[in-house]
């Protein structure tokens, strides 16, 4: 069969973005906020930068500036692995039978196994550039410690990765990938630290949290000569370096006169989300497209379809800023979820904006139907999906289903953001039909909402 | 920077080679025909198809046939992991601060992780149209065992992998892989086959061996209705297959005026490296070139560096026809070797034959300055390599560094059959400094060439 339009949808070099894209510059209403915790005022550059790199928090406050150059250094070092393969699932439409016409943006053929690494490098450059000598992180699932360890490697950084101490023990794997590339594992609660150390007295055989890992994480870069804090999804300037896969598919559809009537992406703190919608949304701002967003988020972690548009703190530890976003409560503990990347209980403040202002949808699926999706999607189009990216593919299925139920032939374009090759352990109870689903009642969220701290006077 | 070449050199849909490259009609001097076992001589096209599908010994027997079509429905399928990246690797050149030009083809971004999926696809195809409803074969890594899985589900064909037992209980993710694409998993020797009882009746606690698997697939093959064996490297047809990572290369190359000097593939069973060289030695064979091939085999398996040029069984059980070839004996028992892909005691007809007329160059690598150059490689180039692809890395970079020396710009390209994610113990083990190397003496390879059989009359 001939195509008109290739499976493969390639960008020569010299058509590759070179910019970011900033969404909030195009927003009428901007994102309230990150607020300082003691004061309850806008937090300020300084008081970012006792904690993440210049431009990190440069980036976070800047509201205007629409289009970022990407430095050439990290351009250089994108185009290692980017542009990322956007491919027309001609298979997977066949085998829905669906006059739907699919697309996906698959970021997960770097080795760290996710987009996470867009964000990772351009925070390890800054920092490189800075002048800093190493960087500190907590990892949960290990996708964003993976990227950040090959960034550092790259970038010739030290780094320190808290990981969640149950993580650490049951993915002796990716514990593995991380220390090839040089960075220094610690399971998470550890007695490095003054947090790690208070946590441990209480309960000594604690399994961990990402609370907790994160407040080991910041401790040890705030106490560190020449050492930063970096964080993988939820703030804006995380959005911003992700936005490099909403600029490519942007630039492909463009050069191949391709409009997409509905976009999908799965959501946990939102990075990838954000960044594959950004420029689409931009239109729809502009008022220059109807493209509907989807945001497909775990039924046992749904931030955006059963929580609060409220300032929370972004850890369990309630160490730092406020942020006015979609959240469950910092103290939401989610059930074991096997898309570990989903379990978060808040939501990116630029993206709860959004959704709150009725231009972003969501839904929530159950693991059960999004693993039914995820093996289908595997046997047509061959890849196999992390369990965050497969809630993107059960959406775009249904989308298209509904498609071929009304008789229309929409053009449907959803993020793969990851393989699931550090994911077996799920498929194997997937294919052993052992896999549960746990729903929060409304109970078990009254106690997660209970957590919201008071809300600041407007 | 700006480069003249980009970091990835891409073909257009349409430049995408559509024919395989059969090196075996280019060759003056042909193999030696494979014999059948019993009579000695040359086997037949019925001898054959009583364990493969007709097309796969159509093309065994075929030495004539210079290109080969790629049927439309096995192209389609191409596309959706083809043309694999081809990437010139400025970041290791400027690591090795060489005036080499190095470049390599990545096989890996596939969710088998090998160039394996090139052949699985082609033979999966050709017993979807002959009719046959099941296929069987053996697996001791697993990749060629993942690779046939995702075959036979897209193509819709039962498949039954005889997984070597101790494999399976070490890799139980690669098992899960495999499962979920819906195939049988069946740990070697098991009580499925005759051949397998009878091990098991010897040695009830055997950990397994390639060869008894291989002898319990062909059982199972030949005994069960519309179900052929298939076989994912040593064999010719095999390596037609493969030649589109030639084809590809070559195309790429032309279309930028580059001409290798050097090109070097891992050698197990010879599969990637002759599809790698395959159209280069053509040119070679026709006096139109002057590069330099280069065979890279672990020192604990070296075939060609100490092996000898006879008739041999592909396997321990000695019921496969005989294949002249460099051989280091079926009953040579290599040592454990995490580059589990290249434990093999044979290779590839073709490739001996060449490699015995001078055409190609072998050495022999330790597993520790292999995983050297392999984490190395992770740090500058971002991608965990397989420690299978590593042997060339390691050839790569010794002959970028001798380029360095003698101050001569040298282009050179390498196989990068594979990705790493499945070998993490190996890391492991090689982070933890606790990689050994066992290098067999002449004693032990004199046990393993007493059981080659005595040679057929010429």
């Amino acid at each position: 069969m001939a195509h008109k339009i290739p499976t493969r949808l390639y960008l020569a070099e010299d058509e590759i973005p070179r910019y970011w894209y900033n969404i909030r510059a195009d927003m009428r209403e901007k994102p309230d906020p990150i607020l300082h915790p003691g004061t309850l005022r806008p937090a300020s550059f300084q008081d970012l930068t006792q904690v993440f790199c210049k431009e990190s928090a440069a980036q976070e406050l800047d509201g205007e500036t629409r289009l970022v150059e990407i430095p050439q250094g990290l351009q250089d070092f994108y185009r290692a692995y980017r542009p990322s393969p956007l491919v027309r699932a001609y298979f997977l439409e066949k085998a829905l039978d669906t006059p739907a016409e699919i697309y996906y943006k698959h970021e997960g053929t770097n080795t760290s196994g996710s987009h996470k690494l867009n964000s990772a490098a351009a925070q390890a450059f800054y920092a490189k550039e800075e002048g800093l000598s190493a960087l500190a992180t907590e990892t949960g699932a290990g996708q964003w410690g993976s990227a950040l360890a090959m960034a550092c490697a790259f970038f010739g950084l030290g780094l320190t990765v808290y990981m969640v101490k149950i993580s650490a023990e049951q993915k002796p794997y990716r514990k593995a990938l991380m220390e090839t590339y040089g960075a220094e594992l610690i399971p998470s609660p550890s007695d490095t630290t003054e947090a790690g150390r208070r946590i441990l007295s209480q309960d000594p055989h604690t399994s961990g949290s990402l609370g907790c890992a994160i407040s080991e994480a910041i401790e040890k870069a705030v106490s560190t000569k020449s050492c930063r804090y970096v964080l993988g999804s939820v703030l804006n300037h995380v959005l911003l370096h992700q936005s490099i896969i909403g600029q490519e598919v942007k630039a492909a559809f463009d050069k191949y006169c391709i409009k997409p009537d509905i976009i999908i992406g799965c959501a946990g703190g939102g990075s990838n989300l954000g960044g594959l919608i950004a420029p689409f949304m931009g239109e729809k701002l502009h008022g220059a497209s109807r493209t509907r967003f989807i945001a497909v988020e775990p039924a046992s972690c749904p931030s955006f379809t059963r929580g609060r548009y409220a300032y929370d703190f972004g850890d369990t530890a309630k160490t730092t800023p406020l942020i006015k976003m979609y959240t469950l409560g910092s103290g939401f503990i989610p059930s074991a979820n096997h898309a570990g990347g989903l379990r978060y209980h808040g939501m990116n403040p630029t993206l709860s904006k959004l959704y709150h202002d009725g231009l972003l949808e969501a839904r929530a699926e159950t693991q059960r139907d999004v693993f039914d999706a995820a093996a289908a999607f595997a046997k047509t189009e061959g890849i196999l999906p992390a369990p965050e990216s497969a809630h993107a593919i059960k959406a775009a299925v249904d989308e298209a289903l509904a498609c071929k139920k009304a008789g229309e032939k929409k053009t449907i374009l959803f993020g793969l953001t990851g393989t699931g090759y550090f994911d077996m352990t799920a498929y194997m109870s997937y294919n052993a039909k052992t896999m549960t689903d746990y729903i929060p009642t409304n109970a078990d969220l009254e106690k997660g909402f209970a957590s919201i701290p008071p809300q600041p006077e407007p």
